[in-house]
């Protein structure tokens, strides 16, 4: 049965009601470890204050979000997106974050190139890579649902986010989140595959079978049809020991709530659910 | 480029504006040689009526929707399935169908074992398959794109249905919409690995960027993402001859427009994208 000593909030899970500050003190009210802030979040307060409320609250960082957005109809727009990753990766390592996650991009507008939009993905996360490995700092490439293809993530699978860690070598792994891969036939001899030395992130949430909104209507551990403790099982098989990082958008049900009845739930549904 | 005389109208794609009798007669008017219609509106005239107009008019059957929907919480509903999908299998002869279009079905009712109901796909397809050999009536796995695997269809890859096509052997192939797999890295190798002995329907429609609705909103060929001729081009280098099917449902766009604007949309989008 997991523990609360497990247990990290993504931010984003009550970004409607707090802000960062409010949500750093209310994750450490609640007894939670750990966190996963997001850059539009922390730059609305500064980055220093938000590391020193952080750290003074004894938190610790799952995973800062985010780094990727890579492909650009222009060179230009692809090196902005580079270089706005690069002060991402600056703040993963304030936050001192288990990794930087990456959600890489999907079409750039007007392109029907998916080829082309993957390539320039990996080109960018080769530009990322030196500068990470410098810091230290792992890199998870993060595959999202195939639903997300054109406008946010082309890649779409453990494998073929693994392919591209394979071609890179050290310093990238991969962010498992059972929304974006539960379907997914092969997800236990990918994740099998990936290893202890690649999970750098295992993040929860529910898929609900009467899914309403292809982005904002993520289900609260237990409400969905999501084996999560078999998933669990295969990642923590490999040996994975970090956190179960809990990151749900809920605009109509979770994001309408008193945050630290969702933050409550959220610790319930941990131990009875996943 | 297309030409009209491979063009088939999936009659889901104006099914609000007609029943049966009248998009058999919008689809011959507009010249398009070939229909896959739905066994709703099938039993809605009664199957001899059905074929006897689709006959007179002269047209053909690029496949008949559908067999499947096989998972099922109890032995009674799996049974249920499986004379269900026979009865789509005559008809599917009655109409001289190119296949027997299969949607395989989801998880059960308050079932989160994926696994199972994977079995149980596999399990159903196999009672399918001596009737459907004896009547020479090819079966057509259409995996749905994993957003649907909750509850329409738990084969979501080309890779996943050609995998249960080898374990079957002859009989069984698949369908490829490129809704449901455009996203997919191993679209084109899945694709030549499926050849042209299982290659037996080819479904367009376009992925819409500003997807609103994840069963409804699909878009006119030419109004998203999808790169048609690239695939188109994948499967017919195969050897693939069969139809290109139309098949959008669109609750708030194309259903509610004039069904013979629809057509000749379909027939000029035909032409110039894809």
């Amino acid at each position: 049965m997991p523990d609360i000593s497990q247990l990290s909030i993504n931010l984003a899970t009550v970004r409607q009601q707090w802000g960062l500050i409010e949500a750093l003190e209310g994750v450490a009210r609640a007894g939670i470890p750990a966190v996963a802030p997001w850059r539009d979040q922390i730059a609305a307060v500064g980055l220093k204050a938000g590391v020193r409320r952080f750290r003074d609250l004894g938190l610790k960082c799952s995973g800062l979000c985010r780094g990727g957005m890579f492909p650009a109809a222009s060179p230009e727009g692809r090196k902005a997106a580079i270089e706005d990753s690069l002060r991402a990766l600056e703040e993963a390592v304030a936050f001192d974050a288990a990794c930087l996650v990456l959600v890489v991009g999907g079409l750039p507008d007007g392109s029907r190139d998916l080829a082309d939009a993957r390539s320039q993905v990996e080109d960018g996360i080769a530009a990322l890579l030196e500068p990470a490995r410098a810091a230290g700092m792992p890199l998870a490439i993060e595959p999202l649902h195939p639903m997300y293809a054109a406008d946010r993530a082309c890649v779409n699978t453990m494998r073929q986010a693994l392919d591209i860690c394979d071609r890179l070598g050290p310093g990238v792994g991969v962010a498992c989140d059972v929304y974006h891969v539960w379907w997914d036939p092969d997800l236990q001899s990918q994740i099998a595959r990936a290893g202890r030395d690649r999970l750098h992130a295992f993040h929860i949430c529910d898929w609900l079978r009467d899914t309403k909104d292809l982005l904002l209507d993520r289900g609260m551990m237990g409400d969905g049809v999501i084996d999560i403790p078999l998933i669990r099982g295969w990642v923590e098989g490999q040996g994975f020991t970090g956190y179960h990082e809990v990151e749900i958008f809920s605009a109509q049900n979770w994001w309408k709530r008193d945050p630290d009845e969702v933050l409550a739930t959220c610790v319930e549904r941990h131990r009875t659910a996943c």
